[in-house]
């Protein structure tokens, strides 16, 4: 996606350690107006699939995934990190470890709110592992719900979660793809 | 604001201590069309305000800010809850009090995404205590930028948040005011 593309290369900043910082227009401060062209993009790929659900993880797949759900007609969710007082009730748990924190956590989707009805769509704003992305699919595949595809702002395509994906057959559109990025050479994206 | 009402009355869990769960579409599953209706009549309320920046905080107001967002045509910012990999350079931070969690902590936003000349609409879920309210308030302040006003979905009016922000001249529009609740009695609205 050419204007998502060149967001990042005018606005995204390398720092050390692999980590892309793009807070000021997708996971600080963001840019609902890009946003909803994203959500477009990913009604033109799976909005033919009778997407029932778009499940997110918080905090910063939130956006994205609202004006998504905005986009389809359909409700959102999102799984927690923490387990707070206002949940109550049965939870699908998936442990999920960050590699780029060096922590594993679990995170928490009341049980009431997807189930064998439901046709997933996964959004967020980052794949690069696949951790967080592979434990909303164990949280799909918990409660039996039918996972259509995931919808991704940004791919590390240097780093193995895209690949995964896609070699499990699962469907999966990443609005801009990074094949490699350097704080002094740049962001370069892959050119499929 | 009439279909938010029926939605709590209808959805809406009274729990012991105070807390009110309306998890199947505000604060966990969401509804973005919804959403769009608050944002509609956060618009009526504020849309000649010259609004230039949303503000909000994670994880449960980013959807409503995101939509809202959208509607105004202006950026989203919201405070997070502890520092990530990702942020870098100055930061604002405040000291927040949090009922549904019970405890306390610093938000933190990025100085370089607010400053005097915002014109900032604050829009948040709930509003009981007003502490997270009064933590983004004093987020602008540091900033110097004005508050234009605060949205909110859902005001515990029994709780003195709501009165406290009118009593110091900030214009204030809750969407559904409760005036009490309570697990046996139900949800009864101001009616104002």
């Amino acid at each position: 996606m050419q204007s998502l593309e060149k967001r990042i290369t005018e606005e995204g900043i390398v720092l050390p350690g692999g980590i892309l910082k793009v807070g000021s227009f997708l996971n600080h401060q963001l840019d609902p107006q890009l946003f909803h062209e994203m959500a477009l993009e990913f009604h033109k790929a799976f909005g033919d699939l009778a997407v029932t659900k778009i499940l997110t993880i918080e905090a910063s797949g939130i956006g994205i995934a609202s004006i998504t759900g905005l986009v389809f007609g359909c409700k959102v969710l999102f799984a927690k990190k923490s387990r707070t007082a206002n949940l109550s009730g049965e939870f699908y748990t998936q442990e999920v470890t960050s590699y780029t924190h060096g922590n594993s956590r679990q995170i928490i989707v009341e049980r009431q709110f997807l189930n064998a009805d439901d046709r997933v769509l996964v959004i967020d704003d980052f794949l690069a592992n696949g951790a967080a992305t592979d434990g909303l699919i164990g949280i799909c595949s918990q409660a039996k719900a039918h996972v259509v595809g995931v919808g991704i702002a940004i791919e590390k395509a240097f780093q193995p979660g895209g690949e995964s994906l896609r070699k499990r057959g699962i469907k999966l559109l990443s609005l801009a793809r990074i094949e490699s990025m350097d704080a002094e050479k740049g962001i370069v994206f892959c050119k499929d």
